[in-house]
């Protein structure tokens, strides 16, 4: 058998990411493996026994990053790594972030089965608290270990019990010693595509391009707060005449920009909440994604004077407050085509896509050539323990890593 | 002197407002003198002892309404009433009820000075609990004498402390046994107006022919709880849209039916409020107001047509729930007459209003030919500390009142 003609097990995949979904299993059938818990040491524990039951050396880094490593010909050769996260939303399913570190798991099992050697070493990566559920911000063991984060600050964050980082790595024995930040030669991640599009236009594997780039805005609109009764309409500053046209205007500046352009306003309250007083505020969030980051300047320009028009027009006032920026990243194209060449390979319907949520790679993309791999998710959805997807296309997902990761690394 | 040349002494009123504004006086120049508390008793008290030096006789009924009564040369008259409330909000003002009951208070004291002996009895009425603010709802003394509200059940209210309205009322002693609902010959308010007209008008005088009548709702509008980053918008579901519209159009059902219509959306939240998931669910109110009981209807079609059709265009679910409603109120035309005279003979400049809050008199409306007189106040502001009249409005909406219980009481 020749590299090229290599598959993998579909159906050791599949059991396997049955068996890690009992970790943490909820009633509705989906996980809850909240970062550094119990349910998360017994996820890792699990992942280094299938790991060295393969020969390969588990290394943890000072954030509880794990890496698997499968030695290659050329030990000076940076390694070609893959992997995602298993730590899971309160809520969540079986599949985001244990996906892709299974099926890395499962490319070093078939590599381990067909004694494949490749050129260079090959590393699975468990990256620490993608989920950013139980100390906030999300993927911070892969910020930590491509220095967008600070270790020690990362360290220091706590939980709603107070417990830090720091505390909660050492009480389940995941504060590992190995050097932080070493260097990949490359870098996949096979992920569910947490959206409607590879379903809905039949394909099995996404390519992915790039991740869009994100702001974040927290809006606010006064006006006076008066009583809702002898107050006449045109005596009004009423925040909420501007309030309706602010958000019309906003979900237009993502409608007129298809189709990658989003628009989000998902938290909205008025102040005060009482019944018959006209408000004296409203505020609201603002999530603005674009793949383009000349556009997503548009965007940010739209927002700026969609506020201050529909403020302007009423004689209100509008502030737009800048609470984060994730620029767009584009992937490497050495690795983009891998990813390709794996899909046709392997003879799969693919398309390119560009992720809108933001993963481990998009981080691990500043220091590395990184590419993604989607597979279709049932409904789209994620974050959920209903979150789904089809055996068939787990399998197709771990097939193109495995000759991504093959052209890589060398076979 | 004739009754017709009779006036009130302004200064003693202006300065007995102020004396009754240092019991619960706030550091902002306000007022927090809640319900049945210690204040509400001591202002009650000094009420009591002030419509005493005047010969009066106070009795209390059951929910604690106090009544000072002046006997009239026909005691087989029914009494021409007065009055409103003593209680504020927790942040409330100096004028807001207490001019009411204070102005009625002065009556009392001219006719006295000047030895006027009236036809009917005229009594000085206390309502209980107007402003709802320790226990829910609204207008209660004034409610239960109308028989609007069950006495039993009144009592039985209980404040955030657990406290009932009957317990209260007993630990300030002014739980009475005066008979509920005895009948009046005609019954006015003073009161300032709480919005800005008279003020930007200038009026001095708003002959008071009604109240708006009033339907509150609560707003949901549903669909599909997304990531708000994978999710194209043409695949979304995303209330927010149909929200946007749907206030717009609510506005537009007051704004299109000037001067009286009022629209008001207070209470605005989104669900579940998180930055990155396009909601599920975008809750509002809405309190819509008009004195015509038709075009308040037609209000509210539009109210639903405007949920139903905002959705409808979205593919959204759009739920209205009826909450409260309260039928506009047209006051007597003997005694918005009465209020008339009483302008007119003291040569104020007058106008007619329709109030666009509920007072104690829409309930005593219903039992008792009824009017009301609004002074302005300063920059259409009640409710709050900042609320405020100038004295020569104070003394002029209390000659109004003084020649309208003279002309229904018969002098």
């Amino acid at each position: 058998m020749t590299a090229r003609n290599l598959q993998i097990d579909g159906e050791r995949l599949w059991s396997s990411l049955m068996e890690m979904a009992r970790i943490g299993a909820t009633d509705k059938g989906g996980v809850c493996r909240l970062t550094l818990s119990a349910e998360d040491r017994e996820a890792r524990d699990l992942f280094r026994r299938w790991c060295e039951a393969v020969g390969c050396t588990v290394t943890v880094d000072r954030i509880g990053n794990m890496f698997a490593r499968r030695p290659g010909r050329d030990p000076s050769l940076a390694p070609v790594g893959t992997g995602s996260h298993i730590d899971s939303q309160p809520t969540g399913g079986k599949f985001d972030g244990a996906y892709g570190v299974l099926a890395g798991l499962e490319v070093l099992r078939t590599l381990h089965d067909h004694e494949v050697q490749t050129e260079a070493p090959v590393e699975v990566v468990v990256w620490t608290n993608e989920e950013g559920a139980r100390f906030a911000p999300a993927m911070v063991g892969s910020g930590v270990f491509a220095g967008v984060f600070d270790l020690d600050e990362a360290l220091a964050k706590t939980d709603v019990d107070g417990v830090t980082m720091g505390e909660a790595l050492r009480s389940i024995d995941y504060s590992g010693d190995a050097p932080l930040g070493h260097p990949f030669g490359a870098f996949f991640e096979a992920h569910i595509e947490q959206g409607p599009i590879l379903e809905a236009e039949g394909r099995q594997i996404g390519i992915v391009t790039g991740v869009q780039g994100i702001r974040w805005y927290d809006v606010r609109i006064a006006g006076d707060e008066v009583h809702a009764g002898p107050t006449p309409m045109e005596r009004r500053r009423d925040p909420v005449g501007g309030v309706a046209e602010a958000l019309a205007r906003i979900h237009g500046l993502a409608t007129s920009r298809p189709p990658h352009g989003r628009a989000t306003v998902a938290i909205i309250h008025s102040v005060p909440e009482s019944r018959n007083t006209v408000p004296g505020s409203v505020a609201f969030s603002v999530d603005l994604r674009h793949p383009d980051a000349d556009v997503l300047a548009e965007m940010d320009a739209g927002l700026r004077a969609a506020v201050e028009e529909s403020c302007a027009a009423r004689g209100l006032d509008g502030e737009v407050s800048d609470v984060w920026h994730s620029p767009p990243t584009a992937f490497d194209p050495g690795c983009v085509g891998a990813v390709r060449k794996g899909a046709e390979l392997m003879g799969y319907g693919a398309m390119d896509v560009v992720s809108g949520a933001g993963h481990d790679s998009v981080y691990i993309s500043r220091q590395a050539p990184t590419g993604m791999v989607f597979i279709p998710c049932k409904d789209g959805i994620s974050h959920n323990e209903s979150e789904s997807a089809a055996a068939e296309d787990v399998a197709a997902g771990a097939n193109v890593l495995l000759h991504a990761i093959l052209d890589r690394a060398g076979a």
